[in-house]
């Protein structure tokens, strides 16, 4: 069955997954699924937990939401062990098909092998052509198959020397949870592109891709782990090894505009007050005299909050969100389908009608959701509508583990600012300038050398070569080969 | 299968239903799934819908949520018809069957008859004890049925006649929707306590539960249905009967504080406003020093703002909901259910540690979860932790359509505001008076005569009688003997 | 969903319910279970089964077959209790739905009272009107249903009074059970027209359609109810009742023709044995030169033989059944549909090709699968095809319980013998006589006076009134007007 | 969730798969699902198809019947193509999973690759270790995707070319059908074990397990795949290979005596008609003075007659079978498990009773049914008992392609067959001889040179190495690593 979370187009970008892995906790599997329940913002399509117990590993993988599917008795019974991995996922349609849930688990010559991976790898293509042209089988349509093809093969000895000798090929962001018989190992890609913090349960080590995930345990946060680390945990501790040459730091700053959750710690920035610090530069940039401040919910809360305490228009909750459509509309009929965002937003219409109104919003995608969203403000009878975005114009797509759409279909990467506030109908549109946002991260603008973030969505300087994106078109119909529905 | 829709004990009263119709629209049942979507939150456990189409009456109902189970074109297009009426329904454990999902259908001698019910009647089971000994066979353990029981053996002639002399025998709260092969009619109980409102879609005329359910459908708000109001709704227009002896109002305060959703407007004040009007009053009575005021997500989230603005402390999101709570866990194992009010909020460390802290929540119940989120806020390194309700000690239970405890289990029921605060281990605890409610809802104090509100839970002022209440002892074992699961 | 049980045309008559009743025993439900499970063959759509356990009833119902959906521990343990009954249902589609799944149960008055019935009420939709017009509310489409609420408002004191004062308001033909809190209740109509047998096992009595389902208990075989009676089994014992005038004993000769199983022994005689002797008075009656006899399976394998020994021609498995067509297809496409009868049957050609074939079948009803077996034979290389069947052509349609195309419908009812074999493309075509029937069951013949059989749809003499025949045209309308799908 | 398609030991030998594939059939799916059902009786655990169109293959596998799971319009839909292969499965408990459920598809990279398999690889896990140690990845446990595996790894050019160069590695008894972009390919096993028949539908190819795959559609027989035949199928014709040395036929006598559908023609010989045979052989080798002539259904049946018909003593349905255990019980209850044999068959006291009764069953493995069916015959009155059995002694396992139990559980395995009677409990016993079931089969007796049948069950000469047999217990603790449920 086709899974409809979004019958109207949100237009958000959307994080790809969530890892989750545990060493030497006799609930191994039970934490792994309140850590992944507390990562569920990061995919929402599937989730899957493997365990390792007495020469076995033993694994459950759900289409869906973590909670309904992992918290029974049964399922939790049937994962016994004190070691885990854990992931949730986001998909594009037609791939969430349950042979697609991670963690994928091999069973090589020197045992099995479980691995999780957020990110993007942008040589898979490349590298899978590759091995199917050397006899190797593949069973989903997975990126994160090709590692555990290149293990698989590699030529080394010991688990740890062959993973390394995988990692070495791949290209893009990678953040890894893997398990075998005797080790949980972490990995991060030498930009570390995408977060992964390791944290202890009472002595027994976690590694997440947020803090918030420490938190439901009552975990202790450790540190994050770092750019090109492969960080080893078995019976005797935690070890690192760094096999990677020296490089040059990129997180996403797009996990502080939007994917983390706020009450995250990363890399040692509240992302809350990060998006509150951005509210308050954008209010700097591009204030307007205006009678209240309203977020769209909820990703604009924290942005809204900094903007109304930076600018001292009052802040009001404007738009009243439905909770339940979480897990929402099911092939609706196109009348349903029609309404869009009020299916999930409604104006409050006391403190809009005759308002000179600030939106904060996070981003401006497609701008379908935010066309909708100013004309709702304004039927409930504002009297100016002032957009303003807590990010730079998006206009490049992401290679690195964020579905984004093409670029073309990208509101920025086609029109200017201007252009963009008349095909949203506001009053006026404002984004945080790109240097605005890198001073709401605490340095002085964006810099010329050093840079510390991937900001490749705003700017289209990619840190890491797109290498399939060049070799896609040769053996895309390969692709298509592929047995649908098995 | 039991829904769990709550692994931990969330310490809230609930509204049992929300009910919505319409008339002479070709979208009649389209529009019902909108308007029951909209009212969802009050009611998550199961629906309905019944419309009516060239003799025939059409009906879908289900376990779950409204969207997942009523969106679909084949379910649309099995409800063909231009009237419609439908129903949202939370409902104790145990009770969740498909026979017991609203609206109920009768097929009676002068025709058929739909009917939904918000509220709850305080004579049912005296009337059903009557209807079965006079050879009435009912099919749910629901009290609305006992209504379609009365009508097909009323002797009046005429569908609204035997309506009327049906609820001349009721007594308890309602507000009802019904449908029959010609009219739409809709009926407010004598007191009021419970909401319904009429509004327009281009010229059709919509009856709900709240204006939220009109906004959605961008439909205009006419006005409330009045106490002891039938207004009957046919091809001719709109038609209203006032068969009850004149008597007072006793509008649900409770809708204000708790139930109803921000964006409504109810009785002609908006919820969002009356509660940030409490938070203000809150703020003047129980004022104390501290860094920042913090809500307890989402319902306390409009009075916190109240608070904050009436008295300068900083307003901050210091506590993450996780939204994906919404479906949940099912039948969780002890160890994950033992997480409790983690599974659904964090703690947002860096705006607590070190901070005196304000938790503004709407009201204490039983005070599992007030104890579990002040240990949690303490854990995150508040220095102090001050707990402000927004409305006055629950000390009663409630007989009109809101699931209580039983009054023995209620926390004010037992203990002082002292020992509440000694036990939820906050710093300190206050309650807005009596006085201050009525104060926040425009009047100058509760007055001694001419009570415009029902706040028995808060004083035991019962204004409707209570007759099942002394009879149920006598026949509780016939209810027992109902077939369980048929 | 619509379970398609048969894709093809069968073209069988159908058997309409089975039911059972056990009192006394531990394992009641289980008991049931086992029993309904061997009575499968009188009803495939859906199954219920009511058991009375510590002062309260409990239930359970499924569509579908009894041994996939009452066999679990969990749905065993849910019905506890030492008495119980319990109903297979065939039914005519568009009506499947769990409402109308018995044993169906009320809440009167003076306890709970649950009641199964095999059997079709002739009067029951002129009782309903009757009923719904004194303000009953109805909640299924059953006929049924009328003999609770009859009970329900009956002025007689005590149990098996009220049922009496019911029963003596009911035409038509009925074999109940029904279990109070402390009685279980067998009845079977005045004429007897279907069956109902008293077993024991280990002094528990049993109640049941036909002693197939004693035998899987081991339980013995006492007596069979008698027609008019009605048995009241308690803790004291068994009771006989019979309240109505002595009348004639008409029981169902197509029992034994097709509807029950051969080793049942009805009313004293053996099925197998029966149809036997049907067929060895087919041949003495309609022989013809041939080479094999080849029964149409499976209902046609004991008249086979039964033709094969008298006659001296071989018997041969000349048609092979699938065996997995049982649960069978579910809305096919048209391609596999048209396949119809070689779905279910595939010529033995070795034992075809070239001879003389003798193909018997118990009826003819449409004429549908006789036309397609035949031409199956054909294709399979039969060098001639006589067709002989094990009952007097069918005319009329039944209206005590077996559910028949309307008579227009059935092939003998406009067809002559001779055309009839043109239909179906045979060389020839036998029908057993009317009086070789008799013959067969022991008789002398058809007799002018004192029939012991209904023999209605070969005869058209209808023993009892069918009253609802007349009245139906005034009243269809309502009956259309009940709520569908509710 | 776990299937128990038998709460009993029904103690039967099971076949364990049957294969399908059509070419340059634009009904191909259709075809290919009627042809499946026709192949049920070989496989009921699950089924998969397999179509190609348009430069894109296209699958559907399902866990159960084929019936309920590919005759829906949708399914047959999303299966487009004029070539299609189709499967059938038994498994032994545990391993029903999706992803162990033929047809299996291989992206590789001269393009996909789907087989299908009858048979068991003797060598399966010596191959797939030496592939897992080459850095092969598996994601069944089948011994089937050895071959893709090989396939993929061939270094030879042209798919045939690779299919045969795995084909050469492989040793134990395999009749495959195996689908490419171009062609459809059939093989069976230099030994010829598993039947594989060659027909056609106006002129589109078919391969099937049986000849009742191919009536069922109306198509011509053609002839049957020689043994170690490669037949290649594709828009040029039809071509055979032979690349393996010239060998011996040694196809299962099993088929005969019971795996295969009685209407099948099996290398030129009707099954009904040597199971006839194999009666009156039994009757001349065994026979004894008795009343009646009674079958175990539905397997006995024509042993039974050809019994019958040779010693004269009457042949009757002396054991009804209940038709509703198709689908059957899931999880029962101890109590229902324990009935055991009778929810399937009930003794047909008419014809027992005071009887002399011969019961015909085609084969004893455990010794478990027979035991209950002697019991079960005797409780309903026989006077004698007197088991004839239609095959020898089961006194070993098979290695090729059929479930049974380890030689250990084999009742001939351990006791005599005066031994066995007396398990059983009948008065006499006996099995046909090994040299008259060659006899039944047209020969003179077993050669001692220049067999054409394997009889290895019945004594314990293995035609091909069993491989794995030895290297098993070095390797076991790697099957246990596997994931299980992934």
């Amino acid at each position: 069955m086709m899974l409809h979370t979004n019958p109207y187009d949100d237009d958000k970008l959307r994080e790809e997954c969530g890892i989750f892995g545990i060493f030497g906790n006799p609930d191994a599997a039970a934490n792994t699924v309140l850590g992944l329940h507390a990562l569920q913002h990061r995919g929402q399509e599937a989730a899957g937990v493997v365990t390792f117990h007495d020469g076995r590993f033993n694994g459950h993988r759900a289409l869906g939401h973590v909670a309904p599917n992992f918290s029974s008795e049964k399922v939790i019974k049937d994962l016994p062990g004190d070691a885990a991995i854990g992931h949730v996922r986001y998909s594009t349609s037609g791939d969430t098909l349950l042979r697609n849930v991670q963690p994928i688990y091999a069973d090589l010559s020197f045992g099995g092998f479980a691995v999780a991976h957020n990110g993007n790898l942008t040589n898979a293509l490349t590298l899978r052509n590759q091995l199917v042209d050397r006899g190797a089988i593949f069973q989903s349509t997975m990126d994160t198959e090709v590692i555990t093809h290149l293990v698989a093969l590699s030529t080394k000895v010991g688990m740890v020397e062959r993973l390394i000798d995988a990692l070495l090929q791949l290209e893009g962001a990678y953040s890894l949870v893997a398990l075998t018989a005797k080790k949980l190992i972490g990995v991060r890609d030498p930009y570390g592109v995408r977060p992964l913090v390791l944290g202890s349960l009472k002595g027994a080590p976690i590694l997440a891709s947020e803090t918030c995930a420490l938190d439901i345990l009552g975990a202790d946060y450790i540190r994050d782990v770092e750019p090109g680390e492969v960080l080893v945990i078995d019976s005797e501790g935690v070890h690192s090894h760094f096999p990677f040459p020296k490089g040059q730091k990129r997180f996403c700053v797009f996990e502080y505009i939007y994917f983390a959750r706020p009450d995250s710690i990363v890399e040692g920035t509240s992302v809350y007050e990060a998006r509150k610090r951005i509210g308050a530069v954008l209010a700097s940039e591009s204030g307007v005299d205006a009678d209240v401040v309203i977020p769209v919910p909820d990703s604009g809360v924290p942005a809204a909050i900094g903007y109304a305490q930076a600018s001292g228009v009052p802040f009001e909750l404007g738009i009243i969100r439905n909770h339940y459509i979480g897990r929402t509309f099911i092939e609706p009929t196109d009348k349903i389908r029609h309404f869009g965002v009020k299916l999930k937003h409604n104006a409050n219409r006391r403190y809009i009608e005759g308002k000179r109104v600030i939106l904060v919003d996070d981003s401006i995608v497609r701008g379908t959701t935010s066309t909708k969203i100013v004309e709702m403000v304004r039927e409930a009878g504002a009297r100016e509508v002032h957009m303003r975005i807590a990010s730079p114009p998006t206009t490049h797509s992401c290679f690195y583990g964020i579905d984004t759409p093409e670029r073309s279909k990208l509101l920025a990467a086609t029109h200017s600012v201007e252009a963009m506030r008349e095909f949203i109908k506001a009053d006026s549109l404002g984004f945080i300038s790109i240097d605005g946002l890198y001073r709401a991260m605490g340095l002085e603008g964006r810099p010329n050398i050093g840079l510390r973030f991937c900001d490749a969505c705003f700017t289209g300087e990619y840190p890491i070569r797109l290498t399939d994106e060049t070799v896609r078109p040769a053996r895309s119909a390969r692709q298509l080969s592929l047995l649908a529905e098995l």
